[in-house]
């Protein structure tokens, strides 16, 4: 028998020696995802990707029933760039018994799309945990785009010793800077034109922190001013934040994030950047 | 690539081979852990007990900081039950941030001790998850005294998909019917003495409704009588509720737990019976 204090040394005496990839998705796969899967092909020996549009994580008035669900292409992407298993549950496998098991993630989910998706952070949580425990990968790959969700399935795992390494891998953007997301679709041609202004105003906002710029208020008035210059965008958010809890700044000392979440019309966009 | 629809299904592709058992305890054990930990060595091929006074459970007015801690006592009852690995970890190696990841399991945790210690299923359930997750093991093993956190956590594995099968264990009880506790040796010469009424009062009841009785409010009232009659006793709660849920119960038309949680002077005992 042995006596063992350190969640390290009592993990290597009981690991296993699989190295298994997950990409977790809602399906509508575009080139952000396939990313993501070759990313994790390069690094796995065995990769799984899921796709499951998780009713958890859309509020009432949200897009779960309009949220597009191409099955077939999108499993001909994960054929194309070399998935091992595809995993495609029904709702009715994923939530078997009414659920009444969730996973908050306090603090990093508190500010941004938590503030005005309430519900949403514990939803992904709550879905993230259970394929994580169905899977058990030893990586799993998650979009930059969606950067409040990848820190706070980060700080889930840290939290709850789960025994894999999140990776983010960087938004893969169109040639005007507009983030891809399943929910560009959405966007008709005028909209589409306008969206290219989110990427525009975060990017202004973190040349001129670069350029020494400290006061958050004073950059963030001048990129609401030029998302609202478009006539077409609705401002939700516009946030400068800590990297790590996603705690909004004053002063700009050290590094930050700049998120913000705009409506075009009845669609809803993210993005963001670092600074 | 094979597209997998079923949790049953892509776990069999992923499956590791070991059979870990994990007996987790606060340690202060006596001989309901050590049955516990039999339970567990005949059933498993590596069996690993886990000691951690986990202050997360605890209220702020409860004992955490008296909770006994009789280590070298412990270790020894663990390497003569044949455990072959005992993790001990610190609070700093169990919560190296401040924890801001929580897991709720609700309904469930809503009555019994659930509504008198508020905090202290969220503060199990997450602390059994990280275990878990340390662990990884195939089984798990939690005493049948402590009912509603058997089934906090039996129902948290099941919402959350994690591979792991609980056994429960059933009660140990000295020869008046007490069961084992930790905190027993908190009480004097005639707190002991009054402490067997609590077995009592839950038999009885069991033989009011095994013999017909339906109305709960007339099995709850006999009960309580009886408690009261001791001049020594403060019922908490006594409560018959179904077996899966534990949402109280009026008329009684199957099988119900009846679970009742006391105060003698200032130590809190726990106890239930099938009916």
């Amino acid at each position: 028998m042995r006596a063992v204090h350190t969640v390290k040394e009592i993990r290597e005496f009981l690991e296993s020696e699989k190295n298994i990839g997950l990409v977790p998705t809602m399906g509508a796969l575009h080139a952000g995802h396939e990313k993501l899967i070759q990313t994790a092909r390069a690094e796995c020996d065995v990769l799984v990707v899921s796709i499951f549009v998780n009713p958890l994580q859309f509020g009432p008035n949200e897009d779960f029933a309009r949220y597009p669900r191409p099955l077939a292409q999108d499993l001909e992407v994960c054929e194309r760039n070399g998935a091992d298993f595809v995993f495609v549950p029904s709702v009715q496998e994923m939530y078997p018994l009414p659920q009444v098991t969730f996973v908050d993630v306090e603090r990093v989910s508190e500010h941004l799309c938590g503030k005005f998706r309430p519900g949403h952070f514990r939803g992904v949580a709550t879905v993230v945990l259970k394929l994580l425990n169905v899977v058990r990968p030893h990586r799993a790959y998650f979009g930059e785009k969606d950067m409040q969700q990848l820190l706070v399935i980060r700080r889930m795992v840290s939290d709850l010793n789960l025994p894999v390494l999140i990776a983010g891998v960087p938004t893969v953007r169109e040639s005007d800077g507009l983030a891809l997301s399943s929910r560009n679709r959405y966007l008709n041609a005028e909209e589409r034109k306008a969206a290219s202004a989110l990427h525009r105003a975060l990017q202004e906002a973190a040349n001129r922190i670069q350029a020494g710029e400290q006061d958050a208020a004073k950059v963030r008035q001048g990129a609401v001013a030029l998302l609202n210059d478009s006539g077409m965008i609705r401002v939700e958010y516009f946030e400068i934040v800590d990297p790590v809890e996603l705690q909004p700044v004053d002063t700009i000392k050290g590094p930050v994030r700049i998120a913000a979440a705009i409506w075009i019309g009845t669609t809803r966009l993210i993005d963001n950047v670092s600074a």
